[in-house]
């Protein structure tokens, strides 16, 4: 099976141009969007020319769909942060495109393509492959509503006029989903690819102080009850506690906040920030658990504030299916022999919730400085091509 | 002198009722805000009632003015906080219509009336005071913005129909403005009243720590330059580095935080926050500034982000006149005998600026749970009425 570098490498340009922002290659694009909808249109038309029958599910969710009995199932996400780069997603998608028409071309094994809608996560997280999953129902999806109080339903009703029936995943053989590393350690190593072995987990909750908004002149240090004082004490105390819990892949973060009512001459009433934190061990996500919840009561119950925990969304490590997962490495050793390595996944992606259907794996590519979710977002084009042709290797060998 | 403590509450109450929100006594009076402009509307016709002449300034500052050579200034502000409270500044312009209404009655000395514009800080700080008192000019002032980014210039038009000049501060002999405590002190003792010796200095700036946008996935803590994290820590180190500075009055506060891109799954790359510091002795707002600026460049530089500090309002502590803080003081005495005492100002108010031009005195009422700057703002009725008896009775005997 021999793949077209340049044909792949274009598509990924053109893709691009929709909804191009920011610096550099960056894109803006996010689920639902007028450019989301146009690159989706334009990606059904190059499914088409590829042989295969676009299908766009309920929720916007693109499938090429191969008229075989039995296809693989290949892609990812054409959706963006809301300040993303031209690969996160993208790349798994164009892989999908080219793999079945080298495939085709070939007569090598059928391939479908999955673009999946809002994998990140404008509603809730990964929306579209979790409702395919069944881990969310389309009634509790249609509730969410985005930062600006839009819902899942008035959004999705955006493409109702494309959209028909769920695709039924017994027709689908597995899944493989190519996508960029999004963090440092291929690029740092000089290495070309990683065959992902597992997913991590993740947790992600929202925890809000409920202080005394006072005058910031004459309300006393020793009788405030400042909403911020008390989200700097526990951000403090839990980086503290999890040193004994932790390991060096464990990552946390509080990226969003929102202070009320955020003025300067105002001792803050009250304060909610995001807490997210991810591992690949459920019972390691579950200690740290404990140790925010307790930490945050503790302070909240020193300082004479309330705190109040807002609903945890969370899922499980997820491990990848040996046979891909093998078959990736045999063609990984192959094309880039010694610059390549098995690895976790730090980020969620849409083949956590598909592994939940049929088997699934997962193939990076190294992101330039480990930078994602940002307009610097890149990945050397070499690194692109190697990535493109284990796919087509491990699949031809299947 | 006698003061009419029916007609005095009554005119508050109505007061309260231009702005109206929220729980309780709540007030939502913004300056040049429709019902701001209303208010002083209702005013200036008790202004000329009580035989002044009512006399709007270019910035929208309203005067009661006696048509003697030399008069009495007693006032304060009616333009509220975002969300404020029925007396902070309205009762020192209902004790000044109170006063000169019962003076006018006695024969009492000539009192005029000052309600400045914005003192709580839509634009600047103190705005109409600090422009009249001479340390901002017009021009500078035009150029300031509010949160929504509508200029000062914009904001004054909307009272440009009613301006005449700039009052000659010439006429006045001196300033005496009452005031909520907005702070606990007298409430906690039980005391009636409080005679302000000098208002503390305040020290404003924001502060932005720049780090790196990443996926909070993918990005390993130890490769992390995130700017939450950094205020996090900068906040921590000047909480405990202030320990051998500050005295139990001094107050420093973090109220305002604005975070790029404010999402849970990204590592937050922008955080910039306010910072603001209050205290009677300069020297001490010199050696607070200089750890503020010190820590925050040792954590930016520690983590490899960039700290850039904005432009830094300042006040400097004010005294209050030694013959009118003493004929207060004298009156207090008579009128709630060995319930008040001499206390410094934690909030900043008009009369810092006026002092820049005349003799200037504060006196203070107590603030309920010592709340302020939030709907739940209240002080019992009779304390309001001893301070107005003590205004008069200091004033009667000047």
């Amino acid at each position: 099976m021999q793949i077209n570098p340049d044909r792949f490498l274009n598509d990924l340009h053109t893709l691009r141009g929709f909804g191009a922002s920011g610096v550099g290659k960056g894109v803006v694009r996010p689920a639902f969007s007028p450019p989301d909808i146009a690159a989706r249109d334009w990606l059904a038309g190059q499914m088409q020319d590829a042989g295969l029958t676009p299908h766009y599910d309920p929720v916007g969710s693109l499938f090429g769909l191969s008229d075989a009995e039995k296809s693989l199932l290949v892609g990812s996400h054409s959706d963006s942060q809301p300040e993303g780069g031209w690969l996160d997603g993208a790349l798994g998608v164009i892989c999908g495109l080219e793999l079945a028409r080298a495939s085709a071309e070939a007569g090598g094994p059928p391939i479908s393509i999955a673009n999946f809608q809002d994998e990140e996560g404008r509603f809730g997280v990964t929306t579209g492959s979790t409702i395919w999953s069944g881990a969310l129902s389309l009634d509790a999806a249609d509730r969410l509503t985005d930062r600006d109080g839009i819902t899942f339903a008035e959004a999705r009703s955006a493409m109702s006029h494309l959209a028909s029936d769920f695709v039924d995943p017994g027709r689908f053989s597995g899944f493989v989903e190519v996508h960029i590393e999004q963090g440092p350690w291929l690029y740092e190593a000089g290495e070309a690819a990683g065959v992902v072995t597992d997913i991590v987990g993740i947790r992600d909750m929202r925890i809000t102080f409920d202080g005394e908004q006072n005058h910031a002149g004459t309300t006393p240090m020793h009788r405030r009850k400042d909403a911020v004082q008390a989200m700097v004490a526990f951000i403090t105390a839990i980086n503290e506690r999890f040193r004994n819990v932790v390991t060096p892949q464990t990552v946390w973060t509080n990226g969003h906040i929102e202070v009320h009512p955020n003025a300067h001459s105002i001792v803050p009433g009250r304060c909610t920030f995001s807490m997210q934190w991810r591992d690949g061990d459920g019972d390691r996500l579950r200690r740290m658990e404990t140790i925010i919840r307790d930490t945050a009561a503790e302070i909240a119950a020193d300082s004479g504030l309330a705190v109040e925990f807002g609903t945890m969304l969370g899922l499980e490590p997820v491990d990848m299916a040996a046979p891909l997962q093998n078959a990736l490495a045999d063609a990984a050793e192959t094309v880039c022999p010694g610059r390549w390595r098995r690895m976790q996944s730090g980020a969620l992606h849409d083949a956590a919730n598909v592994a939940k259907l049929m088997p699934a794996a997962m193939l990076f590519v190294p992101s330039i400085n480990g930078i994602s979710h940002d307009f610097a977002e890149d990945t050397d084009e070499a690194d692109l091509v190697t990535g493109m042709q284990i796919l087509a290797r491990a699949v031809a060998s299947l």
